[in-house]
């Protein structure tokens, strides 16, 4: 993870390389060579005290459509990926676990892959696929639309009912931390319905034994 | 809800109750007359920071079996059931949402189930059970396991297979504010499997379209 300050500069550039991704010759809209977007370090301290962050009302009928900036993308995957707490989980057992759900970020330059352990996003279309995600009218979209995708190759629970179970548990665990985070944040985050989770999967280039769990969108609130 | 004070009296008081209870004639380890323990009221205020919170490694490998206090597993209850964030939810739709996923609570007095609403213990069994999730040792035994059943008939996503998911998710976040509050209160928290859900599931009444979908410990930390 590059160490570059100040990181208003660095979410420049990143967004500068998003549009440039963006920009590029694409094949059915996914992108030829997988772009990788650093984001900047996390934030792990201050937010809201634990209990009143649990106590604030969620609210997610005043979400804005304005562009959420690198540093709050940044936190926001951090914390939906665990935070500190889903390393000691790995080191506790003696080897990193195998995550069962991931989470796809699809942001107007395109759709990404988060990766934990560089704390960076992977390219994995380069077009707008927000509109799949519930709302197709721009005027309700979101910035951010957080996809949580059950990778039952890597559940480690017996038999097919159970890994789902599993696996769903896990992004729901993830969702939480998101929704938290934005509570602590003053930002807005809601569950949103896959309209079409078939033609989703395919954009994402999953494999068949990789499920769409849900879809969360993340934004400022609406001024 | 009872406004007694201080806690420790009614501390004193519930567990009482929950001895009588215990005590009272059982058949088959069913009690005769569901009894109601109201809980303290919850700690809505204070707690660690989101994100230290988020960044403290979790530690299930040091749970101990020192009983409770009262205040915590309110406060836990609470946590668990969404905190303010539920009620919100639930009056922004105009009408409370069914909930799809409750906590059933096994401690050595009997199992019961949780009331979000009155902020209560209902008695279901008046055994203890809690040696039929993962461990019967007692000396691995939390004082508190919660298990989380989801209830299919209340899942608001259509299709079988999506309730499931959606009800896991559900039991994702109830588990992840347990588990988020246990971090900021220096406690313990772990998901423990089930070792005979069929069993678990006769013990605490569920009906068919009732699933357990986890179950975690939470106790002090060993000294």
């Amino acid at each position: 993870m590059r160490r570059v300050r100040p990181w208003s500069v660095l979410g420049r550039a990143v967004l500068c390389a998003i549009a440039l991704a963006a920009a590029a010759p694409v094949c059915r809209g996914q992108v030829a060579e997988a772009r990788t977007i650093d984001l900047p370090a996390p934030r792990q301290s201050g937010g809201l005290p634990l209990m009143e962050a649990l106590s604030k009302p969620s609210t997610p009928l005043d979400l804005g459509s304005g562009r959420l900036s690198m540093q709050h993308l940044s936190n926001i995957l951090w914390a939906g990926s665990g935070g500190g707490r889903a390393k000691a989980d790995a080191s506790s057992a003696g080897a990193p676990a195998p995550r069962s759900t991931e989470i796809y970020v699809l942001l107007k330059a395109g759709a990404f892959v988060y990766e934990p352990a560089s704390h960076a996003l992977k390219q994995i279309a380069a077009q707008d696929i927000r509109g799949l995600c519930g709302l197709s009218d721009p005027r309700w979209q979101a910035p951010v639309t957080l996809v949580y995708v059950v990778d039952l190759a890597k559940s480690a629970r017996p038999g097919a009912g159970e890994k789902e179970l599993g696996a769903a548990m896990d992004a729901g665990v993830m969702a939480q931390n998101v929704s938290l985070y934005c509570a602590s944040e003053g930002l807005s985050a809601a569950e949103r319905s896959v309209s079409n989770p078939r033609v989703l999967a395919r954009r994402l280039r999953l494999r068949p034994d990789q499920r769409i769990a849900a879809a969360q969108v993340v934004g400022y609130q609406q001024q």
